[in-house]
């Protein structure tokens, strides 16, 4: 679909200007793609203008073409409109975006990525095209995947983008002997951790962490230090609790904060826990446990992308469940905060990893990223495929 | 005795490249300290000339000042004399550096750092202030030290700097459940290690290291990769086994190799192991066990400081002894190569450190350099004050 050769340097200047308006939207779209739209005015031998911008804020609100032609006006005539995402075909609240820029009678369509969905990928391009309008696609395409992951993942592969996220010492360890572990890092780690949160649609977490830490897994506006702070918590991600015989407490703080809390376990674990739980706030949702006796895991990262519409999920746990969904290659990005600290041989592992005995069975890890976040460092990771 | 503020631009250059020249001594030395020498004539309303250079190369050779000389001859008189150290006062094999300069009639005397040996140090410096030699001491003083750790603190503390090389995996573990661990990380990581060792006056390891690994411990002309390797590897570092009790096997690869094997044991263990040991190349030093019943860790630095005249030891071992030395706080620097890669809860730790059982007793460190050696990473830190 990459056409690279053909797009100028205008065009270039006017994606990246338009995936910059599609950031605007990283901790507020979800469940929606994060869009961004720039329309250009190229009259002939005068200088180019941009006579439109926009992106999408927010789920239930108009896409970034909507915005970026209704500022553009008549002046979208004749203009080229550069969007990080295909224009949509389906008829939502405002219409389908493709019809809306057809209708402004745009001369030229530039899109970074095709719709990741199957089931409509290539239409809006096709509904453009069938009216005569040109219509390039391609263009910084992977950065307009970077900006979607979750997104791309759910339409294309009916699973959320899994980001583990651990705290650990420089000796690998994520929390003592004892299960303390608070706090390995310190404060600029743990806000980087407060926007991990706020970009994912849910934060998935083993219950033996919340019975130890009794984590509260909520984005608090003082610590996220964005402007928007106070608008972006408004969405609390979804709290999800793997809790296979429902040992969550009922006191636990998460069930108390602003959001849901979503607790999946397996069948008849004491329906009266079951009830308390619900009473205290919180959803059960039920799976059959794996051969292991635990909770399916490639089933629950389905059934939470089909419906909860889970885009990115920030994991956020101790060892055991952490090793378990790297074991089964559930995992799509490490991040690891590194503190400058040794917790010793007794402390709790990053990884359990329990069938890993031969130096042969070695995980090989991918760095991507490597840089210091205060007094601490912060590697991005992926597991190299076997 | 820091003057700073006195040195010129000129004098800074010098001793820079005095500090240059000492470099070339790194892996030869041993057990003297790197030193290197620079003379300069600066003749009125006339451009500066170097006239003379030197480094100390090999003991029992001529130290750097007698190379710098007898290289600028006749143009001694009247110059500068950049020494990276303060110039001896004792009478070696080529008298002492102090006489030979002032006998060369140098008008000017400039050091880095006085001499860490508390029994002469000043005297040199004296000699030369007494003969009506400009002396100023301290220029590039944080360098110069930098130059000799080893040889500091045998002098000033009568123990060696100990660097403590460990190999690890991003999770921190230092070799398999089984024990098997090689090879973590890359040829590029292993290379600098050999020239680690190359810098050293020992190698040190606990006897389960080389029972598990068979490691020989020495230089290899053909890893170095070094212009002068085969010179290098003609001074092997001597080896230090820590074995309590005489296990190590008599097949042991290390003992068949160049240079000397030294085992360090506690009394009344198999006079009949201890001869064949010692028949088969070992040389054997038997101390009274600590009251943990192993070898008495800081005793034994000290003997090998005082016998051995080691000035910095590489500590080449398991979690086991690294962790004990940790411990001690006997370690004075620490390298960690770490390779990206996973060997799961179960593999071994990077330091045992049996005591740590709460985040209040975490080991903090100091993150010194962190940059990429081939595919791994190296760190080079070293233990907070408590
Ligand atoms: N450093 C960090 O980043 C960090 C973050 C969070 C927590 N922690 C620390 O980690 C420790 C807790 O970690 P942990 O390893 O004991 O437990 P964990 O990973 O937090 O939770 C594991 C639990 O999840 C449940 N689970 C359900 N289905 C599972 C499956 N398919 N695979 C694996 N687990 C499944 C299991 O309990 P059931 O069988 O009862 O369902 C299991 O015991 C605490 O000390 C906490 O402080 C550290
Ligand atoms: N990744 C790396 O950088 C690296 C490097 C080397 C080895 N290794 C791996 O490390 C493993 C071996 O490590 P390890 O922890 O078992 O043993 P280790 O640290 O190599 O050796 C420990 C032994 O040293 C002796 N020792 C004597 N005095 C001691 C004292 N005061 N404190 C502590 N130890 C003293 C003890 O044996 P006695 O009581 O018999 O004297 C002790 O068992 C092997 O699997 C090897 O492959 C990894």
């Amino acid at each position: 679909m990459s056409r690279e050769a053909a797009f100028s340097e205008a065009d270039h200047r006017h994606m990246a200007r338009a995936l910059m308006l599609a950031r605007q939207g990283l901790y507020t779209t979800d469940p929606n793609p994060r869009v961004g739209c720039v329309i250009v005015q190229h009259p002939p031998g005068q200088p180019e203008r941009v006579v439109g911008e926009g992106y999408h804020l927010r789920a239930g609100e108009p896409h970034a073409e909507i915005h970026a032609l209704s500022a553009a006006g008549e002046h979208a005539k004749g203009a080229t409109a550069y969007v990080t995402l295909e224009p949509c075909s389906h008829t939502g609240r405002t219409g389908p975006c493709a019809v809306a820029l057809l209708d402004a009678q745009v001369a030229r369509v530039v899109v970074a990525m095709v719709d990741p969905n199957p089931r409509v990928s290539g239409r809006g391009i096709e509904i453009l095209r069938a009216a005569g309008i040109d219509v390039s696609v391609g263009l910084l395409e992977q950065d307009a995947r970077a900006l979607n992951p979750g997104f791309i993942a759910r339409m294309q592969h009916k699973r959320p983008f899994v980001r583990l996220k651990m705290a650990m010492s420089l000796d690998g360890r994520t929390a003592m002997g004892s299960g303390e572990s608070q706090w390995i890092t310190g404060p600029e780690a743990r806000r980087h951790v407060q926007r991990l949160r706020a970009r994912s649609s849910a934060i998935l977490s083993g219950v033996e962490s919340i019975i130890m830490d009794d984590s509260r897994l909520t984005l608090r506006a003082e610590q996220l230090q964005l402007d928007n702070a106070d608008s972006v918590v408004l969405r609390q991600p979804l709290r999800v609790i793997l809790d296979t015989r429902l040992r969550l407490p009922l006191a636990a703080a998460c069930l108390r904060e602003p959001g849901r809390t979503l607790v999946m376990t397996t069948p008849d674990h004491s329906p009266e826990k079951r009830a308390k739980l619900t009473a205290a706030g919180a959803d059960i949702q039920v799976f059959e446990p794996g051969p292991d006796g635990r909770l399916p895991l490639e089933e629950l990262l389905g059934w939470l992308a089909e419906h909860e519409q889970v885009n990115e999920l920030l994991v956020e746990t101790g060892a055991t469940l952490a090793g378990a969904l790297l074991d089964a290659r559930l995992v799509d990005e490490l991040q690891l905060f590194v503190a400058p600290t040794l917790l010793g041989g007794e402390a709790r592992p990053l990884f359990a990893l329990p069938g890993l005995s031969r130096m042969a069975d070695q995980r090989r890890l991918a760095i991507h990223d490597m840089r210091a976040v205060g007094r601490d460092w912060r590697i991005i990771a992926t597991l190299q495929p076997d």
